[in-house]
């Protein structure tokens, strides 16, 4: 049980952590904190939090747990701003899609990374954002991945452990580097792959007749390009070097796949389709 | 109307066609050709053809109406069994994904392209395959592209075009370079790259591993690499030239994407991204 948690940015990811918690009875009070004081009130208007402050070092008074969901971008400062209000029971965590950068953030702003910070990332959302698309069920049986360190305290880790399985989720630890990695592959070149694939087109020219023409495939392809570019531009500072390592991987193998399409080398291509449908198949447990 | 309808190919796309048709009473009787009987059979229990003949000449015989919705790869053998046994009244038309190879395909089996041949395209699917996933629906409001060229009788144009708004669907003309060019970019191109992501994560290790931790928008992003893997190889031979093409212009894209990640360029990635949500919203009319 949690008796006062604080979300700093209440959008989609906190704004369903808050909501799931409350639907199951799992926490006495959520406040919110951030910059925006009206988007903040239409988290109070939707039921989602207790109340706010765009004050951090007044909105983390109390609390005993403390969820960052900024982008990866603003942690540090919001690290900086909590460092000296948050109580001596407070475990601190955070939803960032990245894990190095943030645990490198908290390193800067606290001197060294507190024992009771729980470096944590949620593997679900949407490609909508903002606490309006928030949802009670975004977590329910989606993977939380925590990344603590050797020396985080083993009881706070099972406070956040017990938080997200509140919400539905399955939590499981991972070490920060190979999170990174993994993450890296399954969603973050994904999306900068959809995002440069709608620039890409969208630089040919006509792309309201081009997109006219676009079926369902399409739509799903291209649907994370809708994603928040704020949090993404983040995202590839953060986990740059990761990302680049697998972009490079991709282009040599889009490079031998243009090879085979150039040489008419059709049981190559055969091979390679078949080889993808069979993994991704397997995937979706078909 | 058509009096006898014969679909060569009964999957997906041939199978969906009978049921809509059947459905909108627009079609008195449906023959299924193809090479394999279990598979016809199969059609015939699911009540989506009336009979069969593996036979394609005694298929089409007594048709007033042939649609061909086999891979662009067998397009030409067809047109070479059906040739000499087409009705005097019967209108062909196709349902391949690259219009100007199935144009070739008929020039080389007719020795010229017949003027009551019109080349068409419904841009519809799913990443299933097979006469089980058809659906009388598939068509409904969805677009299918005409490629008639100048000597294709009007007449025989209007009858295909018919047949398709029968069966639920906007129909438009197009010319056949223009048609190729615009579906590499939005069908072709996605598809290469969904194949093309699936195989380069395959080779990164542990799948099974990597995949526990994707989540909506990797399955979503990946689906069409679930598509049937002969079809696809068969569209990369048939339309290479603008296929490369688009891979080419996407790695430049990419590269520069890299170079900005690579470079800690957060006000390009910005811009990047904004672009690409941007241009994505206003085709799902967010």
């Amino acid at each position: 049980m949690i008796d006062r948690l604080c979300i700093i940015g209440v959008g989609l990811i906190g704004g369903s952590l808050a909501r799931a918690l409350r639907a199951a009875g799992f926490c006495k009070e959520v406040v919110g904190g951030g910059r925006d004081p009206g988007h903040l009130q239409q988290a109070v208007d939707l039921g989602v939090i207790d109340r706010f402050d765009t004050d951090l070092a007044a909105a983390v008074a109390g609390a005993d747990m403390v969820l960052v969901a900024v982008p990866l971008g603003a942690m540090q400062s919001v690290f900086s701003q909590i460092r000296d209000h948050l109580e001596d029971n407070a475990v601190l965590t955070d939803a960032g899609s990245a894990k190095g950068s943030v645990i490198e953030a908290a390193q800067q702003a606290f001197g060294s990374v507190p024992a009771w910070f729980v470096p944590g990332h949620p593997i679900a959302g949407t490609e909508y954002s903002g606490v309006a698309a928030s949802l009670p069920d975004l977590y329910r049986d989606r993977r939380v991945i925590l990344t603590p360190l050797e020396h985080t305290a083993a009881a706070a880790v099972e406070r956040v452990r017990a938080m997200w399985e509140a919400a539905g989720a399955v939590v499981s630890e991972m070490d920060v580097v190979h999170h990174d990695a993994v993450l890296a592959a399954t969603s973050h070149l994904p999306h900068v792959l959809a995002f440069a694939l709608v620039d890409s087109l969208a630089r040919l020219g006509d792309t309201e007749e081009l997109f006219a023409y676009a079926a369902g495939g399409f739509r799903d392809f291209t649907r994370i390009a809708s994603s928040d570019p704020v949090m993404w531009r983040d995202i590839c500072l953060a986990n740059g070097d990761a990302i680049q390592l697998l972009i490079d991987r991709f282009i040599e193998d889009l490079h031998l796949l243009r090879q085979a399409v150039h040489e008419q080398d059709g049981a190559r291509l055969l091979e390679l389709f078949e080889s993808a449908k069979q993994v991704r198949d397997a995937f979706v447990g078909k």
